[in-house]
Protein backbone atom coordinates (compact mmCIF):
# COMPACT_ATOMS: atom_id res chain seq x y z
CA UNK A 1 0.00 0.00 0.00
CA UNK A 2 1.79 3.52 -1.36
CA UNK A 3 1.22 6.68 0.85
CA UNK A 4 -0.28 9.04 -0.78
CA UNK A 5 1.86 12.39 -0.62
CA UNK A 6 0.01 16.43 -1.54
CA UNK A 7 2.69 18.20 -3.09
CA UNK A 8 2.49 21.98 -4.25
CA UNK A 9 6.29 23.01 -4.41
CA UNK A 10 7.37 22.57 -8.08
CA UNK A 11 10.77 22.58 -6.58
CA UNK A 12 10.05 19.54 -4.09
CA UNK A 13 13.16 17.02 -5.07
CA UNK A 14 11.04 14.14 -4.32
CA UNK A 15 9.34 15.60 -8.39
CA UNK A 16 12.72 15.22 -10.09
CA UNK A 17 11.77 12.23 -11.91
CA UNK A 18 9.36 14.37 -13.95
CA UNK A 19 11.19 17.19 -14.48
CA UNK A 20 11.29 18.66 -17.70
CA UNK A 21 9.63 15.80 -19.62
CA UNK A 22 9.20 18.43 -23.07
CA UNK A 23 12.90 18.43 -23.69
CA UNK A 24 13.56 15.55 -25.31
CA UNK A 25 17.44 16.12 -25.42
CA UNK A 26 17.58 16.42 -21.95
CA UNK A 27 15.49 13.53 -20.88
CA UNK A 28 17.34 11.14 -23.83
CA UNK A 29 20.81 11.87 -21.44
CA UNK A 30 18.70 11.64 -18.28
CA UNK A 31 16.60 8.62 -18.15
CA UNK A 32 18.98 5.62 -19.02
CA UNK A 33 21.65 7.18 -16.69
CA UNK A 34 18.85 7.59 -13.74
CA UNK A 35 17.88 4.14 -14.40
CA UNK A 36 14.18 5.71 -15.06
CA UNK A 37 11.63 5.73 -17.52
CA UNK A 38 8.22 7.59 -17.64
CA UNK A 39 4.72 5.68 -18.44
CA UNK A 40 1.56 8.08 -19.31
CA UNK A 41 -1.88 7.38 -18.75
CA UNK A 42 -3.67 4.85 -17.00
CA UNK A 43 -3.56 1.70 -19.64
CA UNK A 44 0.06 2.35 -20.28
CA UNK A 45 0.97 2.03 -16.71
CA UNK A 46 -0.87 -0.56 -16.05
CA UNK A 47 0.94 -2.60 -18.73
CA UNK A 48 4.21 -1.50 -17.65
CA UNK A 49 3.70 -2.99 -14.41
CA UNK A 50 2.10 -6.17 -16.10
CA UNK A 51 5.38 -6.62 -17.84
CA UNK A 52 7.13 -6.92 -14.30
CA UNK A 53 8.98 -2.99 -14.54
CA UNK A 54 8.73 -2.01 -10.52
CA UNK A 55 7.60 1.86 -10.16
CA UNK A 56 9.35 4.21 -8.71
CA UNK A 57 6.70 6.49 -7.79
CA UNK A 58 3.28 7.73 -9.64
CA UNK A 59 2.47 11.63 -10.31
CA UNK A 60 -1.53 12.41 -10.24
CA UNK A 61 -3.85 15.10 -10.31
CA UNK A 62 -6.77 14.23 -7.15
CA UNK A 63 -9.32 12.95 -9.32
CA UNK A 64 -6.76 10.19 -10.96
CA UNK A 65 -6.62 8.58 -7.47
CA UNK A 66 -9.63 6.87 -7.77
CA UNK A 67 -9.18 4.87 -11.10
CA UNK A 68 -5.65 4.16 -9.98
CA UNK A 69 -6.96 3.10 -6.61
CA UNK A 70 -6.23 -0.95 -6.55
CA UNK A 71 -2.84 -0.04 -8.06
CA UNK A 72 -2.37 2.42 -5.15
CA UNK A 73 -3.30 -0.51 -2.53
CA UNK A 74 -1.15 -3.17 -4.85
CA UNK A 75 2.17 -0.86 -4.81
CA UNK A 76 4.48 0.17 -2.57
CA UNK A 77 5.85 2.94 -4.32
CA UNK A 78 4.72 6.83 -3.70
CA UNK A 79 1.87 8.43 -5.14
CA UNK A 80 2.28 12.27 -5.26
CA UNK A 81 -0.83 13.81 -5.88
CA UNK A 82 -0.79 17.93 -7.35
CA UNK A 83 -2.79 20.19 -9.21
CA UNK A 84 -2.83 19.96 -12.40
CA UNK A 85 -1.18 23.08 -13.15
CA UNK A 86 2.02 22.32 -10.75
CA UNK A 87 1.76 19.16 -13.19
CA UNK A 88 2.13 21.16 -15.86
CA UNK A 89 4.43 23.40 -14.85
CA UNK A 90 7.20 20.74 -13.52
CA UNK A 91 6.80 18.34 -16.24
CA UNK A 92 6.37 21.29 -18.99
CA UNK A 93 3.10 20.08 -20.43
CA UNK A 94 -0.71 19.77 -20.19
CA UNK A 95 -1.03 16.14 -18.57
CA UNK A 96 -4.14 15.64 -20.07
CA UNK A 97 -4.15 11.68 -19.40
CA UNK A 98 -3.93 12.67 -16.04
CA UNK A 99 -1.48 10.19 -14.44
CA UNK A 100 2.24 9.47 -15.17
CA UNK A 101 4.86 7.02 -13.64
CA UNK A 102 8.75 6.80 -13.20
CA UNK A 103 9.88 3.22 -13.78
CA UNK A 104 12.82 1.53 -12.95
CA UNK A 105 14.56 0.12 -16.35
CA UNK A 106 15.97 -3.16 -16.43
CA UNK A 107 19.14 -3.75 -17.82
CA UNK A 108 18.38 -5.14 -21.38
CA UNK A 109 19.25 -9.20 -22.71
CA UNK A 110 21.87 -9.80 -24.52
CA UNK A 111 20.98 -10.54 -27.92
CA UNK A 112 21.48 -14.28 -27.90
CA UNK A 113 19.36 -14.55 -25.30
CA UNK A 114 16.47 -12.79 -27.33
CA UNK A 115 17.61 -15.14 -30.46
CA UNK A 116 17.54 -18.52 -28.31
CA UNK A 117 13.47 -18.51 -28.54
CA UNK A 118 12.49 -16.30 -31.07
CA UNK A 119 11.95 -17.11 -34.84
CA UNK A 120 10.06 -14.45 -36.31
CA UNK A 121 12.80 -10.90 -35.77
CA UNK A 122 12.38 -7.59 -37.14
CA UNK A 123 16.53 -5.80 -37.20
CA UNK A 124 16.38 -2.29 -37.19
CA UNK A 125 19.10 -0.05 -38.28
CA UNK A 126 19.19 3.71 -37.55
CA UNK A 127 15.71 4.44 -36.56
CA UNK A 128 15.98 7.18 -34.53
CA UNK A 129 12.43 8.30 -34.81
CA UNK A 130 10.52 7.79 -31.38
CA UNK A 131 7.13 7.86 -33.04
CA UNK A 132 8.65 5.17 -35.68
CA UNK A 133 10.09 3.51 -33.62
CA UNK A 134 6.36 2.85 -31.49
CA UNK A 135 5.17 2.21 -34.20
CA UNK A 136 6.98 -0.44 -35.55
CA UNK A 137 7.09 -2.18 -32.10
CA UNK A 138 3.01 -1.62 -32.07
CA UNK A 139 2.45 -3.61 -35.40
CA UNK A 140 5.41 -6.20 -34.36
CA UNK A 141 3.39 -7.38 -31.58
CA UNK A 142 0.04 -7.42 -33.08
CA UNK A 143 1.47 -9.51 -36.39
CA UNK A 144 3.19 -11.43 -33.99
CA UNK A 145 6.71 -11.61 -34.61
CA UNK A 146 8.82 -12.54 -31.32
CA UNK A 147 11.44 -10.17 -30.49
CA UNK A 148 13.08 -6.63 -31.85
CA UNK A 149 17.13 -5.85 -32.50
CA UNK A 150 18.36 -2.40 -32.43
CA UNK A 151 21.29 -1.37 -33.96
CA UNK A 152 23.53 1.15 -31.84
CA UNK A 153 22.33 4.14 -32.65
CA UNK A 154 18.62 3.43 -33.41
CA UNK A 155 15.93 5.43 -30.70
CA UNK A 156 14.98 4.29 -27.27
CA UNK A 157 11.87 2.46 -27.24
CA UNK A 158 11.58 3.25 -23.51
CA UNK A 159 11.33 7.08 -24.48
CA UNK A 160 7.55 8.44 -23.60
CA UNK A 161 6.78 8.89 -27.21
CA UNK A 162 8.12 5.75 -28.14
CA UNK A 163 5.81 3.83 -25.04
CA UNK A 164 3.05 5.91 -26.17
CA UNK A 165 2.87 4.89 -29.54
CA UNK A 166 3.61 1.48 -29.17
CA UNK A 167 0.90 1.56 -26.98
CA UNK A 168 2.81 -0.44 -24.57
CA UNK A 169 3.88 -3.27 -27.14
CA UNK A 170 8.05 -2.16 -25.93
CA UNK A 171 6.85 -3.75 -22.70
CA UNK A 172 5.79 -7.21 -24.59
CA UNK A 173 7.96 -7.83 -27.16
CA UNK A 174 11.37 -8.85 -26.18
CA UNK A 175 14.28 -6.58 -27.27
CA UNK A 176 17.94 -6.18 -27.74
CA UNK A 177 20.71 -4.09 -28.83
CA UNK A 178 23.23 -4.86 -31.13
CA UNK A 179 26.58 -3.95 -29.36
CA UNK A 180 28.57 -3.72 -33.06
CA UNK A 181 27.07 -3.26 -36.38
CA UNK A 182 26.88 -4.35 -38.77
CA UNK A 183 29.41 -7.32 -37.47
CA UNK A 184 26.49 -8.04 -34.81
CA UNK A 185 24.45 -9.55 -37.77
CA UNK A 186 27.27 -12.14 -37.50
CA UNK A 187 25.38 -13.77 -34.36
CA UNK A 188 22.03 -13.87 -35.91
CA UNK A 189 23.00 -15.64 -38.79
CA UNK A 190 24.79 -17.99 -36.65
CA UNK A 191 21.90 -18.20 -34.37
CA UNK A 192 20.86 -20.06 -37.95
CA UNK A 193 18.31 -16.76 -39.06
CA UNK A 194 17.87 -16.08 -43.29
CA UNK A 195 18.38 -12.35 -43.01
CA UNK A 196 16.03 -10.49 -44.96
CA UNK A 197 17.04 -6.54 -45.68
CA UNK A 198 13.76 -4.65 -46.64
CA UNK A 199 14.47 -2.65 -49.45
CA UNK A 200 12.41 -0.74 -52.09
CA UNK A 201 15.12 -0.96 -54.81
CA UNK A 202 14.07 -2.35 -57.79
CA UNK A 203 16.36 -5.38 -58.25
CA UNK A 204 15.17 -7.04 -54.55
CA UNK A 205 12.98 -10.31 -54.85
CA UNK A 206 9.58 -9.32 -54.10
CA UNK A 207 8.58 -10.57 -50.38
CA UNK A 208 5.68 -12.78 -51.63
CA UNK A 209 8.08 -14.54 -53.82
CA UNK A 210 10.95 -14.65 -50.82
CA UNK A 211 8.17 -16.71 -48.76
CA UNK A 212 9.80 -15.84 -45.49
CA UNK A 213 6.44 -17.37 -43.88
CA UNK A 214 7.92 -20.86 -44.83
CA UNK A 215 11.20 -20.19 -43.55
CA UNK A 216 11.93 -21.68 -40.03
CA UNK A 217 13.52 -18.31 -38.86
CA UNK A 218 13.79 -15.07 -40.12
CA UNK A 219 15.51 -11.90 -39.38
CA UNK A 220 13.46 -8.92 -41.41
CA UNK A 221 15.94 -5.57 -41.29
CA UNK A 222 14.52 -2.23 -41.69
CA UNK A 223 15.86 1.11 -42.26
CA UNK A 224 15.31 4.74 -41.15
CA UNK A 225 12.23 6.59 -42.87
CA UNK A 226 14.04 8.35 -46.05
CA UNK A 227 17.49 6.62 -46.10
CA UNK A 228 16.54 3.30 -45.39
CA UNK A 229 18.96 0.35 -44.76
CA UNK A 230 22.74 1.04 -45.46
CA UNK A 231 24.74 -1.19 -47.91
CA UNK A 232 27.26 -2.01 -45.88
CA UNK A 233 23.59 -3.79 -43.79
CA UNK A 234 22.46 -4.69 -46.86
CA UNK A 235 25.41 -6.43 -47.64
CA UNK A 236 25.15 -8.72 -44.78
CA UNK A 237 21.91 -9.59 -45.45
CA UNK A 238 21.55 -13.26 -46.80
CA UNK A 239 18.82 -11.47 -49.58
CA UNK A 240 17.39 -8.64 -50.07
CA UNK A 241 13.44 -8.19 -50.49
CA UNK A 242 10.64 -5.53 -51.20
CA UNK A 243 7.23 -4.97 -51.06
CA UNK A 244 5.69 -4.92 -54.76
CA UNK A 245 4.84 -1.20 -55.31
CA UNK A 246 2.71 0.24 -58.18
CA UNK A 247 4.20 2.05 -60.68
CA UNK A 248 4.99 6.32 -60.10
CA UNK A 249 4.91 5.94 -56.27
CA UNK A 250 8.11 6.78 -53.88
CA UNK A 251 7.48 4.49 -51.10
CA UNK A 252 5.40 3.51 -48.32
CA UNK A 253 6.19 5.22 -45.09
CA UNK A 254 8.83 3.01 -42.76
CA UNK A 255 5.33 1.78 -40.39
CA UNK A 256 3.35 0.96 -43.74
CA UNK A 257 6.14 -0.75 -44.94
CA UNK A 258 7.05 -2.27 -41.46
CA UNK A 259 3.44 -3.47 -41.39
CA UNK A 260 3.06 -5.43 -44.56
CA UNK A 261 6.50 -7.29 -44.27
CA UNK A 262 5.84 -8.47 -40.71
CA UNK A 263 2.75 -10.01 -42.09
CA UNK A 264 3.88 -11.52 -45.23
CA UNK A 265 6.43 -12.93 -42.62
CA UNK A 266 3.85 -13.91 -39.96
CA UNK A 267 0.26 -13.99 -41.22
CA UNK A 268 0.75 -13.81 -44.96
CA UNK A 269 -0.31 -17.02 -45.70
CA UNK A 270 -3.12 -17.10 -48.31
CA UNK A 271 -4.73 -20.22 -49.21
CA UNK A 272 -3.16 -21.89 -52.24
CA UNK B 1 5.23 32.87 -68.38
CA UNK B 2 4.21 33.81 -64.70
CA UNK B 3 4.12 37.76 -63.39
CA UNK B 4 6.61 37.85 -60.63
CA UNK B 5 5.42 40.26 -58.09
CA UNK B 6 7.30 41.12 -55.07
CA UNK B 7 4.81 41.36 -52.02
CA UNK B 8 5.66 43.45 -48.82
CA UNK B 9 2.34 44.13 -46.95
CA UNK B 10 0.15 41.32 -45.30
CA UNK B 11 -3.00 42.50 -45.77
CA UNK B 12 -2.52 43.00 -49.87
CA UNK B 13 -5.77 40.83 -50.72
CA UNK B 14 -3.54 39.28 -53.82
CA UNK B 15 -2.44 36.88 -50.77
CA UNK B 16 -6.00 35.98 -49.49
CA UNK B 17 -5.50 32.07 -50.60
CA UNK B 18 -3.15 31.79 -47.81
CA UNK B 19 -4.35 33.63 -45.06
CA UNK B 20 -4.71 31.56 -41.81
CA UNK B 21 -3.25 28.60 -42.50
CA UNK B 22 -3.03 26.78 -39.00
CA UNK B 23 -6.82 27.36 -38.59
CA UNK B 24 -7.76 24.30 -39.52
CA UNK B 25 -11.71 25.31 -39.15
CA UNK B 26 -11.50 27.98 -41.08
CA UNK B 27 -9.13 26.60 -43.87
CA UNK B 28 -12.02 23.47 -43.72
CA UNK B 29 -14.60 25.64 -44.63
CA UNK B 30 -12.86 28.15 -46.91
CA UNK B 31 -11.20 25.78 -49.04
CA UNK B 32 -14.10 24.10 -50.90
CA UNK B 33 -16.11 27.10 -51.02
CA UNK B 34 -13.70 29.61 -52.30
CA UNK B 35 -12.51 26.83 -55.07
CA UNK B 36 -8.96 25.75 -53.65
CA UNK B 37 -6.62 23.79 -51.62
CA UNK B 38 -2.71 24.52 -51.27
CA UNK B 39 0.43 22.74 -52.08
CA UNK B 40 3.18 22.97 -49.85
CA UNK B 41 7.09 22.63 -51.31
CA UNK B 42 8.26 22.04 -54.06
CA UNK B 43 7.27 18.45 -55.13
CA UNK B 44 4.10 18.58 -53.87
CA UNK B 45 3.43 21.32 -56.14
CA UNK B 46 4.82 19.60 -59.32
CA UNK B 47 2.86 16.42 -58.27
CA UNK B 48 -0.57 18.52 -58.41
CA UNK B 49 -0.05 20.37 -61.60
CA UNK B 50 1.16 16.88 -63.00
CA UNK B 51 -1.97 15.60 -62.03
CA UNK B 52 -3.66 18.34 -64.12
CA UNK B 53 -4.60 20.85 -61.50
CA UNK B 54 -4.44 24.43 -62.20
CA UNK B 55 -2.54 27.10 -60.47
CA UNK B 56 -4.22 30.35 -59.21
CA UNK B 57 -0.80 31.04 -57.85
CA UNK B 58 2.54 30.40 -55.83
CA UNK B 59 3.88 32.10 -52.96
CA UNK B 60 7.69 31.97 -52.58
CA UNK B 61 10.44 33.46 -50.52
CA UNK B 62 13.15 34.76 -52.89
CA UNK B 63 15.57 32.34 -52.77
CA UNK B 64 13.30 29.30 -54.44
CA UNK B 65 12.61 31.47 -57.38
CA UNK B 66 15.64 29.56 -58.76
CA UNK B 67 14.68 26.61 -57.59
CA UNK B 68 10.59 26.66 -59.60
CA UNK B 69 12.14 28.47 -62.70
CA UNK B 70 10.55 25.89 -65.09
CA UNK B 71 7.22 26.02 -63.42
CA UNK B 72 7.13 30.05 -63.41
CA UNK B 73 8.43 30.00 -66.98
CA UNK B 74 5.58 27.62 -68.10
CA UNK B 75 2.58 28.50 -66.16
CA UNK B 76 0.24 32.21 -66.24
CA UNK B 77 -0.39 32.00 -62.56
CA UNK B 78 0.88 34.52 -60.66
CA UNK B 79 4.13 34.20 -58.51
CA UNK B 80 4.22 36.21 -55.18
CA UNK B 81 7.75 36.90 -53.85
CA UNK B 82 7.67 37.56 -49.99
CA UNK B 83 9.94 37.60 -47.11
CA UNK B 84 9.92 34.26 -44.67
CA UNK B 85 8.80 36.82 -41.65
CA UNK B 86 5.92 38.11 -44.23
CA UNK B 87 4.94 34.83 -44.99
CA UNK B 88 4.86 33.28 -41.77
CA UNK B 89 2.63 36.71 -40.49
CA UNK B 90 0.13 35.53 -43.22
CA UNK B 91 0.04 31.86 -42.48
CA UNK B 92 0.26 31.73 -39.29
CA UNK B 93 3.25 29.26 -39.18
CA UNK B 94 7.24 29.15 -40.40
CA UNK B 95 6.60 27.74 -44.08
CA UNK B 96 9.79 25.93 -43.53
CA UNK B 97 9.64 24.42 -47.12
CA UNK B 98 9.70 27.56 -48.95
CA UNK B 99 7.17 27.32 -51.82
CA UNK B 100 3.20 27.55 -51.33
CA UNK B 101 1.06 27.16 -54.06
CA UNK B 102 -3.07 27.20 -54.23
CA UNK B 103 -4.17 25.44 -56.88
CA UNK B 104 -7.61 25.04 -58.38
CA UNK B 105 -9.90 22.29 -56.99
CA UNK B 106 -12.05 20.16 -59.58
CA UNK B 107 -15.62 19.01 -58.95
CA UNK B 108 -15.03 15.72 -57.39
CA UNK B 109 -16.19 12.88 -60.14
CA UNK B 110 -19.37 10.70 -59.47
CA UNK B 111 -18.60 7.31 -57.73
CA UNK B 112 -19.96 5.32 -60.85
CA UNK B 113 -17.43 7.16 -62.97
CA UNK B 114 -14.75 6.02 -60.64
CA UNK B 115 -16.27 2.69 -60.13
CA UNK B 116 -16.35 2.09 -63.82
CA UNK B 117 -12.54 1.41 -64.62
CA UNK B 118 -11.55 0.41 -60.86
CA UNK B 119 -11.20 -3.11 -59.82
CA UNK B 120 -9.62 -2.69 -56.05
CA UNK B 121 -11.69 -0.27 -54.08
CA UNK B 122 -11.05 1.35 -50.61
CA UNK B 123 -14.24 2.60 -49.00
CA UNK B 124 -13.74 5.03 -45.94
CA UNK B 125 -16.04 5.66 -43.17
CA UNK B 126 -16.16 8.58 -41.05
CA UNK B 127 -12.22 8.46 -40.94
CA UNK B 128 -12.08 12.54 -40.11
CA UNK B 129 -8.24 12.71 -39.33
CA UNK B 130 -6.24 14.26 -42.05
CA UNK B 131 -3.25 12.16 -40.87
CA UNK B 132 -4.60 9.17 -41.21
CA UNK B 133 -6.03 10.34 -44.37
CA UNK B 134 -3.16 10.88 -46.05
CA UNK B 135 -1.56 8.00 -44.82
CA UNK B 136 -4.39 5.88 -46.15
CA UNK B 137 -4.04 7.58 -49.47
CA UNK B 138 -0.14 7.21 -49.92
CA UNK B 139 -0.40 3.47 -48.96
CA UNK B 140 -3.29 2.85 -51.13
CA UNK B 141 -1.24 4.27 -54.39
CA UNK B 142 1.86 2.60 -53.51
CA UNK B 143 0.21 -1.41 -53.08
CA UNK B 144 -2.01 -0.69 -56.32
CA UNK B 145 -5.64 0.03 -55.30
CA UNK B 146 -7.48 1.66 -57.76
CA UNK B 147 -9.94 4.30 -56.35
CA UNK B 148 -10.86 5.56 -52.67
CA UNK B 149 -14.70 6.15 -52.00
CA UNK B 150 -15.33 8.24 -48.75
CA UNK B 151 -18.66 8.38 -46.51
CA UNK B 152 -20.20 12.28 -46.24
CA UNK B 153 -18.22 12.68 -43.36
CA UNK B 154 -14.59 11.50 -43.95
CA UNK B 155 -11.95 14.52 -43.81
CA UNK B 156 -11.01 16.28 -46.96
CA UNK B 157 -8.23 14.79 -48.90
CA UNK B 158 -7.60 18.34 -49.94
CA UNK B 159 -6.52 19.47 -46.84
CA UNK B 160 -2.75 21.05 -46.84
CA UNK B 161 -1.63 18.18 -43.93
CA UNK B 162 -3.54 15.26 -46.12
CA UNK B 163 -1.97 15.80 -49.61
CA UNK B 164 1.43 16.43 -47.49
CA UNK B 165 1.12 13.46 -45.61
CA UNK B 166 0.41 11.43 -48.82
CA UNK B 167 3.21 12.77 -50.64
CA UNK B 168 0.61 13.81 -52.80
CA UNK B 169 -0.98 10.78 -54.10
CA UNK B 170 -4.31 12.31 -53.33
CA UNK B 171 -3.82 13.58 -56.51
CA UNK B 172 -3.00 10.45 -58.24
CA UNK B 173 -5.79 7.98 -56.81
CA UNK B 174 -9.03 8.78 -57.96
CA UNK B 175 -11.70 9.19 -55.51
CA UNK B 176 -15.27 10.41 -54.93
CA UNK B 177 -17.20 11.17 -51.94
CA UNK B 178 -20.99 8.77 -51.59
CA UNK B 179 -24.32 10.90 -51.02
CA UNK B 180 -26.10 8.86 -48.75
CA UNK B 181 -24.23 6.69 -46.05
CA UNK B 182 -24.15 3.65 -45.88
CA UNK B 183 -27.10 3.11 -48.66
CA UNK B 184 -24.57 4.46 -50.88
CA UNK B 185 -23.10 1.08 -50.84
CA UNK B 186 -25.39 -0.10 -52.91
CA UNK B 187 -24.11 1.53 -56.14
CA UNK B 188 -20.86 -0.48 -55.05
CA UNK B 189 -22.44 -3.77 -54.77
CA UNK B 190 -24.39 -3.37 -57.74
CA UNK B 191 -21.30 -2.66 -59.79
CA UNK B 192 -20.04 -6.21 -59.16
CA UNK B 193 -17.67 -4.99 -56.30
CA UNK B 194 -18.11 -7.99 -53.33
CA UNK B 195 -17.61 -5.51 -49.73
CA UNK B 196 -14.96 -6.72 -47.25
CA UNK B 197 -15.94 -4.86 -44.07
CA UNK B 198 -11.98 -4.73 -42.23
CA UNK B 199 -12.83 -5.05 -38.07
CA UNK B 200 -10.35 -6.78 -35.50
CA UNK B 201 -13.64 -8.53 -34.62
CA UNK B 202 -13.04 -12.27 -33.43
CA UNK B 203 -15.90 -13.66 -35.66
CA UNK B 204 -14.55 -12.14 -38.88
CA UNK B 205 -13.32 -14.03 -41.39
CA UNK B 206 -8.65 -14.09 -41.46
CA UNK B 207 -8.37 -11.65 -44.61
CA UNK B 208 -6.26 -14.39 -45.69
CA UNK B 209 -8.66 -16.79 -45.68
CA UNK B 210 -11.18 -14.72 -47.84
CA UNK B 211 -8.30 -14.66 -50.56
CA UNK B 212 -9.65 -10.93 -51.73
CA UNK B 213 -6.39 -10.71 -54.31
CA UNK B 214 -8.32 -13.65 -56.47
CA UNK B 215 -11.86 -11.71 -56.49
CA UNK B 216 -12.55 -9.83 -59.70
CA UNK B 217 -13.36 -6.84 -57.84
CA UNK B 218 -13.20 -5.63 -54.18
CA UNK B 219 -14.36 -3.09 -52.57
CA UNK B 220 -12.30 -2.69 -48.77
CA UNK B 221 -14.15 -0.94 -45.82
CA UNK B 222 -12.04 0.95 -43.06
CA UNK B 223 -13.42 2.36 -40.26
CA UNK B 224 -11.75 5.30 -37.97
CA UNK B 225 -9.04 4.84 -35.70
CA UNK B 226 -10.68 3.93 -32.50
CA UNK B 227 -13.80 3.26 -33.52
CA UNK B 228 -13.41 1.19 -36.34
CA UNK B 229 -16.86 0.88 -39.02
CA UNK B 230 -20.08 1.60 -37.47
CA UNK B 231 -22.74 -1.94 -37.09
CA UNK B 232 -24.58 -0.65 -39.74
CA UNK B 233 -21.91 -0.01 -42.47
CA UNK B 234 -20.70 -3.75 -41.72
CA UNK B 235 -24.14 -4.96 -42.09
CA UNK B 236 -23.84 -3.78 -45.43
CA UNK B 237 -20.78 -6.12 -46.57
CA UNK B 238 -20.62 -9.12 -47.96
CA UNK B 239 -18.27 -10.49 -45.19
CA UNK B 240 -16.41 -9.09 -42.46
CA UNK B 241 -12.54 -9.74 -42.17
CA UNK B 242 -9.79 -9.28 -40.12
CA UNK B 243 -5.71 -8.90 -40.23
CA UNK B 244 -4.97 -11.59 -37.80
CA UNK B 245 -3.77 -10.66 -34.57
CA UNK B 246 -1.22 -12.36 -31.58
CA UNK B 247 -2.66 -12.73 -28.58
CA UNK B 248 -3.46 -10.03 -25.96
CA UNK B 249 -2.87 -7.04 -28.41
CA UNK B 250 -5.36 -4.55 -29.39
CA UNK B 251 -5.19 -3.58 -32.99
CA UNK B 252 -2.80 -2.32 -35.39
CA UNK B 253 -2.93 1.54 -36.04
CA UNK B 254 -5.16 2.14 -38.86
CA UNK B 255 -2.83 3.15 -41.36
CA UNK B 256 -0.73 0.12 -40.84
CA UNK B 257 -3.93 -2.26 -40.41
CA UNK B 258 -4.73 -0.23 -43.98
CA UNK B 259 -1.61 -1.24 -45.44
CA UNK B 260 -2.08 -4.86 -44.28
CA UNK B 261 -5.34 -4.77 -46.09
CA UNK B 262 -4.03 -3.31 -49.60
CA UNK B 263 -1.00 -5.59 -49.70
CA UNK B 264 -3.68 -8.88 -49.07
CA UNK B 265 -6.29 -7.27 -51.76
CA UNK B 266 -3.77 -6.21 -54.62
CA UNK B 267 0.06 -7.80 -54.10
CA UNK B 268 -0.04 -10.28 -51.40
CA UNK B 269 0.06 -13.34 -53.77
CA UNK B 270 2.23 -15.88 -52.40
CA UNK B 271 3.67 -18.60 -54.39
CA UNK B 272 1.66 -21.66 -52.97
Amino acid sequence: MAEIITLDDPDDPRLHDYTGLTDVELRRRREPAEGLFIAEGEKVIRRARQAGYAMRSMLLSAKWVDAMRDVIDEDPAPVYVVHPDLAERVTGYHVHRGALASMRREPLPEASRVLATARRVVVMESVNDHTNIGAIFRSAAALGMDAVLLSPDCADPLYRRSVKVSMGAVFSVPYARLDAWPRGLDAVRDAGFRLLALTPGEDATPIDEAAPHRLDRVALMLGAEGDGLTERAMRAAHERVRIPMAHGVDSLNVGAAAAVAFYAVTAGRPQP
